[in-house]
């Protein structure tokens, strides 16, 4: 199987009553800054708070009474864990999770709230691998990749379909790039529904693991990634990195402190609350103000699961 | 003058092209918390951040060239003087703020982002009617004073009366109440277009001179007031007091630590900034369930002006 358009329309089609068509908003500050006119896809709003639901809710309703009978699993740190969870409630299963015991208490608690069953394992992929197959071998569920399958990705790209259907004009598309779910969706829905729409992806430098893959055409591993974009610490997939080699037409590496600047500018001046992840791609655009300058610009919000008691600009 | 159905109708009509018709939205979560299907009109996204961009609007947009020849002045410490500064801007002339030296850094930027004239004075209101009066006999603007003008009054209106047109059946319509402008404009357009529904305002425990004014009928002026909630310092005004008597049902106090835990509500779920004044009515809800419980309950979120480097969860 491959994603084609039809895999994408159905995915919409199959998870439009469980998901939130998100709005699309724009700033005029933040346009007079960049020079560019950027419509932001509010992700942010999306149900478990981050566009994974709709991957997680893709796979979910695809999978037959039978295949669920025993739940689903993953490891997880971050918003898939919510998304999964949130999912498999809402399809009437169980969902086991793997979490680092490292993992922010703002995702734990968003997992508890889906109903989901946490064990915490030690804060390396090891642990989190092993931890997931003594968990399989008593309950038998069915395993979920964040990212690395192909229902994921079908899910995910139809975030960027809904934004093209709303602005079939734009000039350039820009996600941020993790594992890539998001960025090979998006992707593949610019080029079935928008073929003149650029695709660029935004990525922290101390995680440009997607970058080094990108430009040397091997894939390069994520090591002791260091960013605040705790969504995009994770490694390129094989499903993921061949769609991104042939689809996205750069990536563009930031700095922390613009990660920074631009996550407080959304904050302040579109009232929304991002996470730092969110924030990569609006980072990208202040970096590079001549590629952007006077082009119709999305951006997809990511996420807006956050610690609100340590905000990046309050950690002096 | 009086504020009819034709004034409000007029005054959106006015202020139509330089305001944002915000959108409402709800929370699932939040739902759940309070048993009430509540929605929320987010005036944190208005222009300038809060609803106040109405009222300034409406008046400048009232004033003839003449009128406006020597520009607009106002003394304010938070959102009338931000939304003043834009309303001038747009309209073409010059808006002189006089501002308590401990204003908010945020307030103030605002003004000065949108080409306001800034004079700081001492932080009491003696200080600043006399700095506003030597303003004035040098350069001779209109004063606009922030809600005690029937003007304002129509301008802060059209938030309830563009609410109410979206959801008609609302039970109840909460607003918080400082000066009384929001709150008058809110009972007006409820009386206009949606006479059934219930108006209720929302007021801090430290703050409650409307809360009293309503309860013995007599104007009780605001001392000392002490609350986290900056924009709700002000005392009723003469003309917004007897609309408020009159068409308002009853008018909730809170407390403190209500009002930060709806603030972090909101943030953490709605995934939007919202000031601390926005969150009282939803504190309002929260001490008050069984009086919403299974109502159709409209909020209005007055604005998201908010120095992101101290939030109150943090003041620890």
């Amino acid at each position: 199987m491959s994603i084609s358009k039809k895999t994408i329309a159905e995915a919409a089609d199959r998870i439009r009553d469980y998901i939130h068509c998100t709005p699309a908003l724009s700033s005029t500050l933040i346009n007079e800054i960049t020079g560019a006119e950027i419509h932001f896809k509010c992700e942010n709003f999306q149900k478990a708070g981050a566009f994974k639901g709709r991957g997680a809710h893709n796979v979910l309703f695809s999978l037959s009474d039978s295949e669920i009978r025993n739940g689903v699993i993953t490891h997880s740190s971050g918003n898939h864990a919510g998304a999964l969870a949130l999912a498999a409630k809402t399809r009437g299963t169980k969902a086991y999770i793997i979490m680092p015991e490292t993992a922010p208490a703002v995702k734990v608690a968003a997992v508890k709230a889906y109903g989901g069953e946490i064990t915490f394992c030690k804060p390396t992929l090891e642990a989190r691998e092993s931890t997931l197959k003594e968990a399989q071998k008593i309950h038998h569920p069915l395993e979920v990749h964040p990212y690395n399958d192909e229902r994921i990705i079908a899910g995910q790209a139809t975030a960027a379909k809904e934004f093209l259907e709303d602005y079939s004009d734009l000039d350039i598309l820009l996600a941020p790039v993790g594992g890539g779910g998001l960025l090979s969706g998006t992707a593949l829905s610019a080029n079935y529904f928008s073929p003149s729409t650029e695709v660029i992806a935004a990525e922290p430098k101390g995680a440009d693991d997607a970058y080094r893959s990108f430009k040397s055409g091997e894939f390069v591993p994520s090591e002791n990634p260091r960013t605040i974009a705790d969504g995009l610490l994770t490694s390129l997939g094989s499903i993921t990195f061949p769609i991104i080699k042939d689809l996205v037409s750069d990536i563009l590496t930031v700095e922390e402190e613009t990660t920074i600047r631009a996550m407080k500018l959304i904050w302040e001046r579109m009232k929304i609350v991002v996470e730092p992840s969110s924030a990569v791609p609006l980072a990208a655009v202040l970096e590079n103000p001549s590629r952007f300058r006077g082009k119709k610009t999305g951006i997809i919000l990511s996420g807006g699961n956050v610690d609100l008691n340590t905000l990046p600009w309050n950690k002096e």
